[in-house]
């Protein structure tokens, strides 16, 4: 190949009808969608790429960053088209393109990550917003799940919170915030840190539900940090509530 | 049949997968799936019902108001959660179930209407929001749009922007309200009248978008409305960015 360009995306897609965000052989992928659109531009069988966070089966993006290289020959605005042309109909769309300065890496430059989890806590199940949020069919308190999300901000051993697969050296982690607020009729859970264990998000959502349930006290949440057993924390919510907003990088890479 | 009570529901749906509000032989209906519904609760094939707004193929509603008579022998939660159940997994829910007051008709009773219309108009398709918004691939100047709305508020003869096989007897409508505004990276149209023509909100959307692309002036609206023809106004339209958010009625009947 000639020279290439490293390329940073910004990628928005709905993760509903997707095995996740990584390839697993012929199963439909975010990433098997965008590497065949780039080779298609390329005339080539596909192109590699490399996503900021892997997401889970169902788990949304609003601010997915990859990165890929491309021969030295596109504009930004082409990159952009063209992969939205050749990952038609699928639902993910690249937002931004920029060239990516040099040492850059999608995942290991990036300082900082944003989840939303939005729960619908009305009595009817979501039609519009039908697998875009966890339904649940009874009223939540938001101020209690806001109180217990105190608990879990900061530096902590968030073994408990984190799938039994996580693959991370260490369950330490650095929460930076965790906000429950309600906005409009639905329940939106903010997350931030620099980064996320395995489910970390998802298992910290599925554990301030029980309190806004009635059923955990503010106590028992951390009583279930300390327990630094994932058996003591609450399930594991369900991924359709689940998006990835942004990821930071030093600099300003993408503004989309 | 024992005796019967009119009840008055609250209604939300993603028009996406239907041929529109109204029953029609055996294409999937919003209105369909409902009396289908209605008609399990009460072992017959099904109860007739009637919608405030007959929505279009593809119209989604956050706020239809729908009334059928069921026998007196349900409170209001029962008819919600047993039409919800019985209307899986289709993408329509009952909000609200409240007894209608004597007299009262879902589309007759009703003093207001008022419908939201998404537009997004970012360079890339939408894919979170696909379905759910008019995707124009080029800016739109909102503050021309929302000029040009003014030309169309009060009262007037709207045969310019009538589907020419609407059957309202008159096409004088009183607009009172059509604002154009960016909300977040997406246009909303918020239009609110007693009553609407057939695609008299999509065709005044499709109208103000000609003015946002800069390729029709304000001018050219007023022109548009006074020629009387359909053919002088924009396109329609298309129905996925439309939602019927609001039926008003006297008094509180509904409070979703």
């Amino acid at each position: 190949m000639a020279e290439t360009i490293l390329w940073a995306l910004l990628i928005e897609y709905d993760g509903g009808g997707f095995a996740g965000w990584q390839r697993q052989g012929n199963l439909p992928t975010v990433q098997a969608v965008l590497e065949q659109a780039a080779g298609k531009l390329c005339g080539v069988a596909r192109i590699a790429c490399t996503a900021a966070g892997r997401t889970d089966a169902g788990v949304h993006a609003a601010g997915q960053v990859v990165q890929l290289s491309l021969p030295d020959r596109f504009s930004a605005e082409r990159v952009r088209d063209a992969l939205n042309f050749h990952m038609k109909p699928h639902p993910v769309v690249v937002l931004q393109a920029a060239p990516a300065p040099p040492g850059w890496h999608a995942r290991f430059s990036a300082i900082g990550r944003r989840y939303l989890f939005r729960i619908s806590d009305r009595r009817a199940r979501a039609a519009l917003a039908r697998g875009r949020v966890w339904h649940i069919a009874h009223r939540l308190d938001v101020a209690a799940m806001h109180a217990a999300a105190r608990v879990l901000v900061g530096r902590h051993d968030f073994t408990s919170f984190r799938a039994t697969a996580c693959q991370a050296k260490s369950p330490i982690r650095t929460l930076d915030r965790l906000d429950v607020a309600r906005v409009g009729e639905e329940i939106e859970v903010v997350a931030e840190a620099r980064s996320f264990l395995h489910h970390q998000v998802r298992n910290m959502v599925g554990t301030l539900a029980l309190v806004g349930a009635g059923r955990w006290e503010i106590e028992a949440v951390k009583t279930a940090l300390e327990a630094l057993d994932r058996r003591a924390a609450g399930p594991t919510a369900p991924p359709e509530g689940l998006y990835l907003m942004e990821v930071c990088y030093e600099g300003s890479l993408l503004n989309g």
